[in-house]
């Protein structure tokens, strides 16, 4: 163990995602554990460049784990994105002991971090955490899988109705420029077409293919949009288009928006947030540095910060396969 | 008990609501136990004119009570809206020993029903199957409490966001004409303003009071918007006009959208559909027609379908004063 | 408005309901908007005993609306029963400035604020929150709405097990000595039969039931026991003697037991704290003291307390008869 | 692809678990999309020896990706452990010209299939089915995850009424042998003790913990229990001892049971179900037999069945660590 260690600051940057507390709450337990002081940080890289800190025990962070959000909050910061307002930063935690900080956020936040160390040297460590799994080094982002059973949730309600009317529903779901969410709630729910950036089928094949559809005698259909899917520069374009070139179906549009971000997170979710921020703050202590914690084939590992954050596709080729056998 | 009805049917109309299923599953149940038959019609009106029926008996509608939508599907009816429709579904009720109707659904529905007992002197009897709960005669119509539920859900997610990043959420609930379910679920979800069709309070009142909450130290707020309310042409202008005009708040938009009209029914109303089930098969055996039936103050009551479907407001004007305290 | 009052004191006792965190904000939000003074009292009369009490003003109680439990925790107090106890209590109120006091709980609640208004002539006022429903004045007893969600709910996922396996269940649900969380989950949940104190059908008709519908072609059969039912002594008693008397079905128990008072409120329960809890404070306001609030026909009305805590049972025969029928 | 296989049937075995509706709509879809036949068989290998066969078309699985339980329901069958009976139901599945069959279910199940392909040289696939996780050769079985947040779920609530009032729960949850439920529900619940058949930790051990809990200044605690923990005899013998040698606790205990194997399944189990479904029937496709399809580092493989039923712990130590980390 590290015998320079002995504070470590926490804060949440960038999209909540649910978890977020659950891993807070493991960081302020595993520094309890080794006995060295644990130091919350609002407002994200905000609050460092303000001190606006809080003392951090094992008991302060009781009852969080079930609760959606994040309790230090978040805020993007565009002073942290200046050399000036990293020094005050650097200050801050200087004059108040802090030997380390734990950064949970996704790429914007672990760019910081990464400029950061850079310039003061500063132990940093990651935990990823956003809905929209599009971080390498990690098989699974903290709240995507809450974020997947809240798209999954909904969609099954909108389904009751559909089905009722027959009609036909898009639905975009989040996910940024990435189409994991979709590709997953949309097989869950058992989506007759999804929509993902990874994979462009042309909108003349999704006419042709709701059309063949209607044929076979589905009389109401789940299309699930990704927000990133360029297809449409909209749903609402999506559904338009729709509207004028097939004739039979009486379309409609759900955005599922912003309560994909909250809600209290997943089984799956928690344990991963409890096992991030233990082997966070035991690498930090162990003298590491400049990594972020994932968990790779249900192991935890490290990978470079600069690695995590460059944008090459997790999309699974064999999910996708699937999903067409699924709704053949 | 009237000897001359010894088959009734069930059909559900217009938008779906949750407890539908539970209502049919009542109907159906209430015959068998009367010991006449009961049949299903297929898409409301259009499938009374196609003659597209189902038997249904006790067992056929197990495992339903719990469903979302309607297994009879809901339609739109132009035909019916015809006395050439009316015809049709006349004759088709009359080949199939048909004696009487049990009609789920709204305003659109009893209209329909009404039109058609005045030209033909057939028994029919109203189920409020709307998650509006704009409908007299019963305190409660079938689906609006589930569909509070999933509004209170959902916006309980948001608020995790909207308290992470210090937002203003504008949050677009259902509800049509009336304020019933922006008022309840808004004081449900604890936001911070509800805007209703019923009460005005102007877009500049609106901003002052936001101000205000921000200044007193509030850093997130839920504004609950009514479809049918008047404010703005639509959620996005308020959020647009509030952007412009307030630039203390970070503002975003999420329309809850049809979700709200799924899902598995909550205990009251698949209580209550079960309750109005019997009233309304045994109502139409004790020979009463043209009325729907409710629960007023707790007890099954029938009102005449033409005074149900007359537009007073019930908005509770204590509820309104409650909200306006709980939000100090 | 009550010249003397300026600050009331609000205090959960006896077994814990959702929606018991809602009632404490809405009286903590009404005292501010009426410009007085709120004080939380811990853990019921025991705290009141020990003076420990924390300052409530309306942005203490935020984000607590759809929190299960009760945040200044509920105790039974065996101080309290003595006259000693009550004075120590007295003397702490009094010491503290406090003027009246809400009570929020159930009988034993209610009972130990009156023989308190008695010998001290304070000011207290009841709220009554119990899943139990059985209180009288008031159509519903706050947390009673989310205990039979929850109940439904769980009677839900054990139907799927008892329906894919032919299995019968016995699933006991609380309610002490009454049956009003059996009757309306039993109806909820679509049970065979439910059990409740209010009507003792007897084993055998149980079990002459039971073979009943099992040639008839049920294969599963979920059996509510309210647990004050006095048919067996226990409902493990009870599938004991069907294990011995029907050899046809493969018989299972479940008790529901503690989730049921836990969880977050439904949007029904959260509308009623928060209505309850204006009434309650500005009826101490206008010089009331004695009463319970609760909600008759949609209306907030006061009960006097000894009234409230009368054990008339309220079941609804219409509802047993609906029960009846939806078993056919 | 083999030319051999031309119709593939799939049955449900064992104890029933969240997304087996959604294993055998997957059977189904990917025989539809191979152009070959499917066949449903009822209750398991009782329904295979009586021949009690459903044709299963892509349409006829439409709705249940949703649906808990089974709907080709389960049985254990005694006459399949017969030798008879193994030819009954191997003449019934050659006269209907079954070429290939699915297997869903546990480790009871995979050895029925294992004799039986021993005897005739039957094309066995298995797809494992149960909540318990505990089947080699996948790193989740089909309806663990579900599982997972039931049990969280209702631990939730139970720690909303413990925290109210102070007490200490045991909360017995399911998992046979294992204790994969208990360790990850436990941590995602932050349980303050865990106990699981693989970590004995003793009686004395527990109360010693319990009581520096109660110490340090947890007034509540959670201990959540499996129910193939050893260190009572039952859970409730637990509670007495503890009971008896812990006066400053209030103790309660809570079974959760069954409502832990039913439910609406997770995405992820309905993912995954899709998933197994595919490999499983194009396994057959491809001329392999005699193995189970599972998930290992998030790819889908074959394990010999003979494999997947060996007893070896798959308990992640490092979990057990975190679990200790989080209860400091």
């Amino acid at each position: 163990m590290s015998q320079n260690i002995k504070k470590i600051a926490v804060l949440t940057s960038g999209g909540d995602s649910p978890g977020m507390n659950a891993a807070i709450r493991s960081v302020a337990r595993t520094c309890a554990y080794h006995k060295i002081s644990c130091v919350g940080v609002y407002r994200g890289y905000e609050g460092l460049i303000d001190g606006d800190f809080v003392a951090l025990d094992a008991r302060s962070v009781r009852g969080v784990i079930n609760k959606g959000g994040t309790f230090l909050k978040s805020a993007r910061s565009k002073r942290f994105m200046t050399k000036e307002g990293r020094k005050i930063a650097y200050d801050q935690l200087r004059e108040n002991g802090i030997d380390a900080i734990v950064l949970i956020g996704g790429d914007g936040t672990f760019t910081g971090g990464l400029v950061f160390n850079t310039e003061y040297n500063f132990p940093v460590m990651g935990i990823p955490g956003t809905i929209d799994n599009d971080i390498n080094g990690t098989d699974r982002t903290l709240g995507y899988d809450t974020a997947l059973n809240t798209a999954v949730e909904a969609i099954d309600k909108i389904r009751d109705t559909a089905h009722s009317h027959d009609r036909l529903f898009f639905v975009e779901v989040m996910g940024r420029d990435v189409g994991h969410i979709a590709l997953n709630a949309g097989v869950g729910a058992g989506a007759e077409e999804i929509l993902i950036p990874e994979e462009d089928m042309g909108i003349d094949r999704l006419v042709e293919s709701l059309e063949r559809s209607k044929k076979s005698g589905k009389s109401s259909s789940i299309v699930v949009v990704a927000e990133g899917d360029k297809i449409g520069k909209s749903v609402f374009e999506l559904k338009d288009y729709v509207d004028q070139n097939l004739d039979e179906y009486d379309v409609r549009v759900s955005v599922l928006g912003h309560m994909q971000r909250g809600g209290s997170p997943t089984c799956f979710d928690r344990v991963l947030a409890s096992r991030m921020g233990v082997k966070a703050v035991e690498s930090l202590l162990e003298g590491k540095s400049n990594y972020m914690v994932g968990t790779i084939h249900d192991t935890m590992e490290l990978t470079p910060l600069e690695k995590a954050i460059k944008g090459e596709s997790k999309i699974n080729k064999e999910l996708i396969r699937v999903s067409d056998i699924m709704t053949t």
